[in-house]
């Protein structure tokens, strides 16, 4: 019997009784073939691998995840996942569908062909996130049906208006909804439901919703498995009650591993899904139950019939690990063929531009000037007034609505003396360029400005400044670059990242992303940004879903009350 | 909060924890709402209905079965199922693809349609079995092509030939299994694979096969699931060490319960999945593992991710039960409306007939006279020959070659005076009305006469008897009533039962029927037929894949050679 690839004396994660078995895998025509005791006795095999008893597990799988959160290209993120083990993902483009619509998607779709990784797509279900931003792009249930007609679709997206999908039976998530359950009734929809229980929980699971990934709690997590909701573990969920409850109770089935957001240095330095199912190890998970979420119940719950696990039949993918509770990566295969070896140069080939031209020019705006700067408040009298205060907390992507006194005069609001800095934003889609001001306080930089197009999920261009001049250089410097990050003190870049993709992804190497990332998060933090992730905080301050007091082109946005709120209070 | 049905204070079975939880459940629009504490203080219900604390457990689910096995039409059998509290079952029509092809499947899904119970089809994937019977029909590719393509199928009904499909690469069902696997890869496939193991075992799950419902050893599950093979696990797999094994280890992801055959009699009798459940929880199984292998696996198995739980968003099927160990069921529920009360009368409405009018005729045979049971031999000279002969053997519907001394005078072999029966097949179709004849012995009839078109799988008429004149009326009664069984004794009729619809299926209530097949099988046994089950004996005798020496229009089926071998083995 002639086969393609024979792996000898392994010890063999078998899924099914989620343990390992010592013994050979035989690989034909990028499927495994065959699993047990035989070996070169019985097959002929074009080349053969000696396990030396090391541990062979299928590829990672990990299925909810942005790319984008990575700022690089399909491409780059593939040669990223595939030395972490990770061979199969479902991307979410909701950044790129809010830059650039239904072709954004189209568009990562298309740079995902002939990635190692395989990328099965979800289709971004809540673009924009609410009526309170002007963005590049929408998703209307029309595009709905064109990707699921025309394109690799395995689910749809998180829905992230669960509030409107409760409270307001006509909203735009509703109508998305009921047009899934009449017209794609298998389809899988993924949720994302922070805090959410009884009554409401059940709501959102009748309306078709049946995952969550957002932060669990014990009493959360009990809830959704009771009620039939899929449980995607990411890393911040990963608590020592949380782990220590998916350790002791038999709901193996009922969760998987997921990454959301890895950041480039992140990636480059810590891993992906392997370091989340690595550290799960180190949290007293046994190893086989972590590598199940990793692999078995992720390609379950997309109905991945196909993968997850090393059995006849099976896609070949799957990794050579020596150190199982380290979870070190000697050698990674996908479909049978070797794509990843430890002791082996693992080098990032050179790619051609991968996106259409008009997605390098993404910024239509034209330079600033200092005066953009400048709080007008008309003929308000000369005085002390209370105005909001955007206050950033470290540890939270959340911000708190502070209220401070702030002086007036000539009708210009004296923000620069205050003690707090000032964040705007920028409408860059060329779609009226409309613009808010407001005041920024807390866990943020204390001197200097930071600009950047990378801003969820509208994505226009968001300054944060203490003075107007280096934040007129920032935002000029991304502007001219079409998009990206800028860092200035006192007149001078500190640090900067180009983002020419739609002005959020970059087509740069993973290496020097990731050198530049961290040059980044250096810079903000040497300007006095008191944040664990400088970076995710300042990219999340024009987020109008997350609360409480956000900005967006529309103006300062409470989120709690999903409405637009003026500066001033007594106004 | 408006809902049509509130359920209060019910034990309601979880099929994620797998347990039982007191509480309420609320169903809107066909589907359950909310479970859990909340009643009357949170809904405004239609109807309200007091559980008492009995147990609410889901539909049962069947997802491996044949109607034609109960010899009724899916209107009668629908009527059957439901009170025994299975909602939602997978036929497949293997024996109306055998009898009419691709139209009788269709014809099959027609008459299914506006059935209480859920039927979704299986595509036959074995017709003809072999290539040494005549039958009515056939199913191709392209008639595959065309179910896929217009009716509700669920997957590809059992392969049979799986010797064939491990040892002959250009076998039709290697072409077939070729063609899913190219167009339609996430189909699922479903398998019989009877002791099949090792490389074998492997080759099969290779080709696509994922399933096996046949006949257990430990030895075999075990393989099979390590292997990624799905267990269906039917009554006669319910061995002790079977149900131990399967009570033992932690393996409730990787079975369910089937009925694949049920009796007419044995269905009015004894019930149907609700039987096997209960017998499983009767060998010791837990009430809570045995509901999950016939509500929760079998959905899963099939992919139908909206039943199979009782749970916010799930279709609301589900019985009501006062004693757990017994299922005693008092209430049945479909999409939440009762459709079967156990203190109510429960009566099976009178149809028309539900097929067109030519399978109502479909035995294309005249009369026969005794000399069409006459064994002619040519010129074979006078005197002893050893010949072939069937040896039936109670327990099994396997049978045995015997080979026994015989008299021949004048061309004739002497059978009626041997201490053997014959046993006589005739095509039926008018596709050149072929016919063989062959000796039987063993635990079978000692005299008299038993015909029926209802043989498998191609339903020619067979005729078993002890002398040519019971057997040309039992013949011609079977001929005139186009399809059933007769069964003769000294000129007089016996028994008989009118299978109108294909030769094969009756319109009769399950009632009459179960009575008349019980009189059926009585009358067989007055002939000394010395079977646990006769009908299904009988019916198996022209089946040429199950071993080892069978009878079709081609001749004596050396089963195991796959060959015809003639009655002399001197010749």
């Amino acid at each position: 019997m002639r086969v393609d690839l024979l792996i000898e004396d392994v010890q063999i994660y078998n899924s099914y009784f989620k343990r390992f078995m010592r013994g050979n895998a035989a690989v034909l025509d990028g499927r495994f073939f065959y699993i047990g005791p035989r070996g070169a006795d019985s097959f002929e095999a074009e080349e053969v691998l000696q396990g030396q008893g090391r541990f062979m597990i299928p590829g990672l799988i990990d299925i909810h995840l942005h790319i984008e959160s990575t700022m690089v290209t399909p491409e780059t993120f593939s040669y990223g996942l595939i030395k972490n083990g990770v061979t199969t993902i479902v991307p979410e483009p909701h950044e790129m569908a809010n830059v650039f619509g239904l072709d954004g998607v189209k568009e990562m779709i298309k740079a995902s062909r002939g990635c190692v990784a395989d990328m099965f797509y979800a289709i971004p279900s809540s673009v924009p996130a609410t009526s309170l931003e002007t963005t590049g792009g929408a998703i209307e249930i029309a595009d709905i049906d064109e990707l699921l007609r025309t394109e690799p679709i395995i689910c749809l997206g998180e829905i992230m208006n669960y509030v409107e999908v409760i409270t307001d039976p006509e909203c735009k998530t509703n109508r998305i909804l009921d047009h899934i359950r009449r017209h794609y009734p298998h389809l899988i929809i993924e949720g994302h439901v922070p805090k959410l229980l009884d009554l409401d929980l059940h709501r959102i699971l009748y309306s078709g919703v049946d995952s969550d990934h957002t932060h669990q709690s014990i009493e959360g997590m009990e809830a959704r498995i009771a009620a039939g909701m899929f449980i995607e573990i990411q890393e911040k969920s990963m608590t020592d009650e949380v782990m220590d409850y998916l350790i002791r109770n038999d709901i193996s089935e009922h969760f998987c591993f997921v990454t959301d957001d890895v950041m480039t240095d992140s990636l480059q330095r810590r891993g992906h899904l392997n370091h989340i199912v690595r550290k799960a190890i180190g949290m007293g998970m046994k190893p086989e139950l972590a590598i199940y979420a990793g692999t078995f119940t992720p390609a379950k719950r997309m109905r991945m019939t196909d993968r997850g696990a090393i059995a006849p039949g099976k896609i070949a993918d799957f990794l050579l690990v020596s150190d199982v509770q380290e979870l070190t990566i000697d050698q990674v295969f996908k479909k049978g063929r070797s794509v990843y070896d430890s002791r082996r140069p693992y080098v990032q080939p050179v790619s051609d531009p991968a996106f259409p031209p008009h997605y390098y020019r993404s910024v239509q705006l034209s330079s600033l000037a200092e005066e953009d700067f400048s709080v007008r408040l008309g003929n308000l009298e000369d005085g002390r007034h209370i105005c909001r205060v955007m206050l950033v907390k470290n540890g939270s992507t959340f911000t708190e609505e502070h209220h401070a006194e702030m002086e007036v005069r000539g009708g210009v609001l004296r923000w620069e003396d205050s003690g707090y800095g000032l964040i705007a934003t920028f409408e860059r889609y060329g779609k009226g360029g409309s613009r808010a001001l407001g005041l920024i306080g807390g866990d943020t930089i204390q001197r200097g400005a930071v600009a950047t197009t990378y801003s969820h999920d509208n994505h226009n261009l968001l300054v944060v400044g203490r003075n107007s001049v280096d934040m007129t250089i920032a935002a000029n410097m991304v502007i001219g670059m079409q998009g990206g990050f800028c860092v200035v003190e006192d007149g001078k870049v500190l640090a900067r990242l180009h983002l020419p993709v739609g002005g959020i992804l970059t087509e740069a190497s993973l290496e020097q992303t990731a050198a530049e990332v961290e040059r980044l998060r250096k810079a903000m933090e040497s300007l006095g940004y008191n944040h664990y992730n400088p970076i995710m905080s300042i990219s999340t301050h024009s987020l109008p879903v997350s609360p409480a007091l956000k900005i967006t082109d529309y103006g300062l946005i409470d989120v709690n009350a999903g409405k637009v709120v003026p500066l001033l209070v007594d106004k």
